[in-house]
């Protein structure tokens, strides 16, 4: 018997009889990559998920559409290795996306807010830089600016996660080949400090631009793609789920996953690609619990799309994660704590939808209502719509990492607590260890307990690339 | 070839190049347990232990001790198998620990509040008292009372988790080899509502009785052992390091671990115990972060004394796993939360400790000098010790599950995350999936996603009992 006829015969057996002795069949998909190498690989994040937010979405699954959430049916059926990580930044261990994009693209720590850059301004060349030397395509489709901190760390260095605008221009020079997501507002000459077209400049260096989801669908697989669906980050998915104007005109991130996919699938050396919801972070920081479940659906969905690529592909490495909790939202003990839970099933916008539409002379019957019709029909006490009419008299401010309008987040996630059974630890980061799971070659080779820093080497050995540039 | 060592060097081969091909040497002690039939059982319950309490008290570690957590090492190592379980009860997504220990004791969901009983009084035998007819020594161990629902949903059945009384009396009649951990009050003659002397019962059936370390210590393998070392649950680890009286007299509850291992370790048959953390729940219930964490870091303790035992034994299975979540605490983001973390470090006594020590003529300074004795100097304002004393005129109250005489541990809890950088969502329980991971003989058979009640067949598989009774 060869060696390797003995390994696969002693890793089928062993799957077969040891990992899973109780179940009748073999684990054949799981097994099937022995020690293959990953040709490609997609890179899932899940911006800012606290357990809660993985254990809600597969709730809301199971009780609505009675079948696990896609991530956790992986977990069901056994098909991945799953274990947590330490995302800690260099001056905290409560990191930022922006460090803990760069500590997975760069491979080291470096404080929060930066973007590959050391504390004595080493450079660390981003990950897909290393990829792309290789010969492999590379991209990123997110639903937050593609500037933004989590596409950036696995693309550029720079000193500060804020100068979204010298990002996009260096992003032009990159060559990259597929990058979609938000952000119009940082590549359009009208809105830039500096008023230059950075479409014209990625169409001159030969990319197809797309606006919109039909764009987005008839461009060119012999291009790359450059793609800004909204002026910052894309809608909710729960807004954009109201809104056949938004469901036309935007693609959700599972769409924009198989395009990206498309893209690049038949490239000869393989392609490496970053796929983030970012908006599930952004629902947290604003205790949205509308905003955050349908967003982590759509993250789920878009798990659906890489999933089904890599089974049928069998070379490609999928790895799904979070760079950190946020709030740590739960659902709370309690004798209504299950019909509160499927009301949010009946939750039609965010909190974000509410707020932003309310009008400082608005009545407090207008306010009441506006709650009701997004959340499923709830009925605030008119002390509640007068306090939160307070706010946008001023006499009243909330903050908020993505609250500049200072709206009362806070205050609507205390009154609807009451209707959802949701609590949050806060309105940021928490420290806890982020949940990674690996579906695919090389995922056999994952420890249970990973840091950041690790996650670098770990791609480039996976791939079979070495970590020469 | 024979077909064993066929199986056995595949094993081999696939630890040492497939699952680790990264590391230079082989995983041999978690491949050692090959397909071998787990004698002995030891089931670890950290109760109601959300993610940020594992993660608090690996950072612990790592910051004060500079290792890992026992329970974290076992990852860095790979050397367990790492799931998440779904602890629903039946009647909520949210359990409490009666459900919760029912459905892994049992293997049914019951409604929230039973031990074991169905909705129409079906009556589910326990687990232990399966293991004790196929011949294994059966114990538990705790820091809560030895009747407390967790302990008890592996030992009885009953229609109320608060008959702790009549599940002392139940206890006798049971013979298991070891119960320890608090609730004297449940024991004592002068106690008990019917007067009975529950320690002569035990004696008079062959029991040693225990009501101190030393009794503990001095208890002969020859005689099964009850022991309870506090009238309700024993003392917060914190309180205890703090008080020279407390740790002469009460073991820890890796004292207690190692204790109850001897008196079964050598019977034939095997044994199999349940060791809970009890007190991790209380402390979540009280916002009280010196009592988890410390609560936590001693079930850590018991955590290496089982899997140092299950090493030498190699037929040991242990499950390191927690009922249900509990306020989702976690270190919150902000340039202070290092140095507040580790301030917690130097917290001697809980919140427990403060509030039940003030009396309510106390002066606003006494209290402040008494939370800057437990808190390493901190120092809230006049204010916020006014705020605090008023609740013990009984002119503000609390309500909370262990809070009887409804003192303000909510807004300690608030007035502390100034200085700690630690939020909770609430004061109860979670419907966050908890962690599991499992060493030894059967652990390979562990699928990532593990519905609560599945558990029970797991445990009777993996010992190869057949579930007759």
């Amino acid at each position: 018997m060869k060696r390797k006829e003995f390994l696969r015969g002693g890793a089928l057996a062993f799957g077969g009889l040891l990992l899973n002795p109780f179940r009748a069949k073999a684990n054949t998909i799981k097994e099937e990559f022995g020690s293959r190498k990953a040709k490609n690989i997609i890179f899932m994040v899940s911006d800012g998920m606290s357990s809660g937010t993985l254990n809600m979405a597969d709730l809301y699954s199971r009780r609505k559409l009675g079948k696990p959430s896609h991530w956790i049916s992986l977990y069901e059926e056994s098909l991945v290795n799953r274990g947590v990580m330490d995302m800690a930044s260099l001056n905290s261990i409560v990191t930022d996306s922006a460090a803990a994009s760069s500590s997975w693209g760069g491979g080291k720590r470096v404080n929060n807010g930066s973007l590959n850059i050391g504390p004595n301004g080493e450079e660390y060349l981003p990950i897909l830089q290393k990829f792309k030397k290789a010969g492999k395509k590379v991209g990123c489709v997110t639903t937050v600016p593609i500037t933004h901190a989590t596409p950036a760390g696995f693309c550029v260095y720079t000193k500060s996660r804020n100068s979204q605008e010298d990002i996009a221009e260096i992003y032009s020079d990159l060559g990259f080949d597929v990058m979609m997501g938000g952000g119009h507002k940082y590549f359009d000459a009208a809105q830039r400090k500096d008023k230059k077209d950075m479409y014209s400049v990625f169409r001159n260096k030969g990319y197809s631009v797309a606006r919109n989801k039909t764009e987005m669908n008839a461009a060119s697989k012999n291009k790359p793609l450059l793609a800004t669906f909204d002026v910052d980050g894309l809608p909710y998915s729960a807004d954009q789920n109201s809104s056949s104007f938004m469901k036309n005109n935007i693609p959700t991130l599972a769409e924009m996953t198989d395009k990206a996919i498309n893209q690049m699938k038949d490239h000869r050396n393989g392609f490496v690609m970053q796929v983030e919801a970012g908006k599930v972070d952004w629902a947290a920081h604003g205790n949205d619990i509308a905003g955050l479940l349908y967003d982590q659906l759509a993250f789920d969905d878009a798990v659906k799309v890489a999933i089904d690529f890599a089974k049928k592909d069998g070379n490609t490495l999928v790895i799904i994660t979070s760079d950190h909790g946020n709030a740590n939202p739960g659902l709370i003990y309690g004798k209504n704590v299950n019909s509160d839970f499927d009301r949010i099933q009946k939750f039609t916008q965010t909190n974000e939808w509410i707020l932003q539409g309310v009008n400082p002379t608005d009545s407090v019957s207008t306010i009441k209502n506006r709650i009701a019709l997004a959340n499923a029909g709830i009925n605030i006490s008119d002390d509640q719509a007068r306090e939160l009419l307070g706010y946008y008299s001023k006499a009243k401010m909330e903050d908020g990492v993505y609250n500049p309008r200072h709206l009362p987040f806070k205050l609507l996630a205390d009154i609807q607590k009451a209707y959802t059974s949701v609590g949050w630890i806060s309105m940021d980061h928490s420290a806890d260890y982020t949940e990674l799971a690996m579906f695919g070659p090389g995922s056999d080779k994952m420890k249970p307990f990973m840091k950041n820093t690790d996650m670098h080497t770990f791609l480039l050995k996976a791939a079979e690339v070495e970590n020469k540039f």
